[in-house]
């Protein structure tokens, strides 16, 4: 440990301010979303894990109390506005009701209404004063959904889910996992066009494909959703001092040797996501309130984001194969066998990391952020529409 | 897992804003007394606990050391005012002193002086101009009590402890518990009227009895303490719409057949607890700063809410009996047999998880709350008075 | 457990507001650095630990990335400005560069610029436009050091460290321990004049020697150092009223019966701590940016407090031998064989037991804190003559 002294190298900057946009105001409606959307559907648990015990989920920063009765899924406030005790701590005394375990407070699950503070006997005066604030419930693809709104009707969620899995039967194979991160990085992560090359690189779902090095894109809107269609790819690059760059290997099977170029979507042609998977794989689009869907040869990948709080998110993965009967068995086998694990788990722990380490605004976008940039203004744009129906409503001030 | 289309169900209310009261301002004092009511004596810790080794409490958010010496107990402020640390790190280096283990500053137990530095040598000029604050400390039911003033002499703790404990010998069983919790949701929870009869029908301290559904009661003030006054007991309770709700069953004690009535208290006797229990069990009342005492006909249970910081408490459970001699043995067999655990450990456990999970305001009171209505007004009347003296002993602005 | 009433004692005082100095503006920069003082080398780990896997410090506040190419250690900002994910996350795709894992985004390590967005092609127009700020980096007694600054030409280190480790070549054996506290904390524990004699009393480091109750000193600047004069040590010391206090034993070295008096270092004469530490043992000085020198007979020890945010620190200890070839053998023997583990441990961690429990201001000093106040006055002064410089270069308003 004898002192070598190395003379400093000269630096011509140094530390000061971060670059780039400072803040999200030029989409105020998703800057302002850091906990969700309101007036959506959100999946929040498989329907198995729904009985007649209370479950507390946390939804858009609200803590919400779900429990099944008779077969039907119901939702409330879990606070109970007597002393704040959550109802989901409680139990049920009577059918079609939940009670607060501090004094007895029951309330109807379909109403929310106060029906018996038990330890004031039957004549109490509180009854019929209180009302217990609930949430619509819906049931699809084998999960619990839970409609989070501003006091509007909600609208149906089949015209919110992806339209082919309510007009079609699919097998389904699906994941939850609880996450750390915004819910917007989630999503942003998700569609992002650039950094699947770069950071799966290293994915064993990607262990014997090559992956292109860049690709020339184009975000094309059609209804809910906006589409990333991919018109060139390039499979390596030369970067001008400092050498080649790909993910090719002589184990790995060899890109094709014709560009695709699926252009030819039309511009007010309906895309059926399906066929447009067998013409391309990996066919992206993105949709409210955080819904991705890839579209693969023999399958449709969907992602749903569901804010948790401004620092959680859900990450619900879903699987579905549109072949019927007998057909749908090897996808069955295919999933269970190691889609779940390559897909589902080491190429989703990756996303995972990112999102975890994501910290933006200030960000400094670059040309393939053009997918996020097209999501942010969809997202602004929908939001928009929506306001306009709540001040119509009379939901919302002028 | 196919997809199984439900309709959503239609919902009259949504989430919105917490109903029912938002704030305590009705009661200011009782609002501002989050960590605790000044000018009162405050158990801390069990007598045997405290030795000659310096020892740290928090009491109303106050750091404490507390030391014995010669086998008189001390307190003082847990800082030392040169540079920070808590004196209750140092040790004795001289008999009736405490030393602050950085640079060895050295304070009178009971005056709280500087009485040497010991690295600056026995002339420091510093000697003579620094006073630690000290607290006024006393030693009753076989425990520590602290006083928390704001300048005033303390009134004698005599005047303080239930009357009964003064008056006479008793044996005594005790349990003390920091708990977390707010100490005044430990509080209410004790005196309140609705809980027991609901939250408490599964303990196992409560095994063989039949409990009431609902009560009839009456909140009477006799000098520094409020009575529950049950005027009429329901041992059952038919809810219209639900159905019958009780705790009997053929393996519990049947409830009484005459509804008992101890409305003869009259206006202005002297209540004796003792003789009030043999009339009636549970008989509860309440004083300042949060002293609950249930009269069961054979012994006395008392709880102190010791307030620790606005986010925790310390639990003080007594049981006393107020035989003597060997008439008091069976107690002591009944307590360390099995008192201590039904009642000290998993009834009072169903307390302590209420009073964690209680949050409030905003809060949505109803009849039987009438019992914490009367004590918080207790509470801000006798504030009322104690400020009035403060100011008439100069020790507050007028 | 029967009460015994015992008469509560009268108290003359009771708690109030802390007494003391409430803030340090009389010190206006240096209670302003409580992350650091800017314009300075910081050593942040050893150079073995750094290779081409990247690593991230914590520094001033500030998180770094560093790396090692081509033997040359860099420093950046550990963060990407694209969108927030710590370069440290990422590794090497080319030589002289660093890619950030999410998108590729590939900086120059000596300039800083991105000279590649892998995910973006060979013509991204985003290179070019993209700096990210680096540090200037050296490496010297086997550490690495980083400069933190506010866009000046660094100094170079040599003007920095201790004037004999630059001039000499020395044997070293050092500590790095990250710890808790404030950086301030731990350098006004380092020159402390006055907790030495009573903290360290029990120290093992001291098992054997008699340590004085109480020195007197003088403070004397020299060029960058303050010096630490002990003019007149008292072994034993009669407190009025208490008794007698001293750390001598009958199994300890007695001390020296004539009192050293070192005054005699001149007005104006450079002082040498190897020749001062041939004079007097325990001679000690310190230099910004929080750099403690102490003078044994046969060895230097030095501490620097390496600020990490305004909670955290790095202790960094250096022993350092400047005897050459084989006489400096028998140093390595003692410091592996006890230096290390009594002084850098047991001694060093009751330093760290203090620093951890300081909590000022507010703080009322003492005589021996003189020691304090020059420091800070020094601090004071040698940040106002930087400012004067970053003003006269245009790198602060006027």
């Amino acid at each position: 440990m004898v002192t070598s002294p190395t003379p400093p190298r000269s630096r011509p900057r140094r530390a000061g301010r971060l670059p780039g946009r400072q803040d999200w105001s030029t989409w105020p409606h998703y800057q302002a979303a850091a906990a969700g959307f309101r007036g959506y559907w959100y999946p929040v648990c498989y329907s198995s894990q729904l009985t007649g015990k209370p479950k507390q989920v946390t939804l858009l920063g609200e803590k919400i109390v779900l429990i099944r009765d008779a077969g039907t899924a119901y939702a409330l406030v879990d606070r109970c506005p007597h002393r704040g005790v959550p109802l989901s701590e409680g139990d049920q005394q009577f059918p079609g009701t939940i009670s607060c375990p501090y004094h007895g407070w029951t309330f109807d699950l379909a109403s929310g209404d106060l029906v018996a503070a038990i330890t004031d006997g039957p004549d109490s005066p509180i009854c019929g004063k209180v009302t217990q604030p609930t949430y619509d419930v819906a049931e699809r693809l084998g999960m619990v959904w839970v409609f989070v709104g501003d006091g509007e009707e909600p609208h149906p969620i089949d015209e919110q889910l992806p339209e082919e899995l309510v007009a079609n039967e699919a097998v389904l194979g699906s994941r939850m996992q609880p996450r750390e991160g915004n819910w917007r990085f989630a999503c942003e992560n998700g569609y992002d066009e650039g950094h699947a090359k770069y950071l799966h690189r290293t994915s064993l779902w990607r262990l014997f494909k090559s992956m292109p090095v860049w690709n020339e894109t184009r975000i094309v809107r059609r209804g809910r959703w906006i589409y990333r269609v991919q018109e060139k790819q390039h499979w390596t690059a030369d970067f001008p001092g400092l050498g080649r760059w790909d993910s090719q290997a002589w184990w790995k099977l060899k890109p094709p040797t014709t560009t695709a170029n699926i252009g030819n979507t039309g511009s007010h042609r309906e895309v059926d996501p399906v066929i447009a998977a067998q013409e391309f794989p990996g066919f992206a689009s993105v949709s409210m309130p955080g819904v991705l869907r890839i579209a693969y040869p023999s399958f449709i990948h969907y992602e749903f984001y569901v804010p948790v709080d401004a620092a959680n998110h859900l990450y619900v993965g879903v699987m579905a194969d549109f072949r019927k009967g007998t057909a749908a068995l090897p996808f069955y086998l295919k999933y269970l066998g190691f889609v779940r694990w390559l897909f589902h788990g080491q190429f989703s722990a990756q996303d995972k990391w990112m999102v975890e380490l994501t910290d933006a605004p200030p960000e400094r976008l670059y040309r393939p952020d053009d997918s996020l940039l097209r999501w942010r203004k969809l997202a602004e744009e929908v939001t928009n529409e929506r306001h306009a129906r709540l001040r119509a409503d009379g939901l919302e001030p002028r």
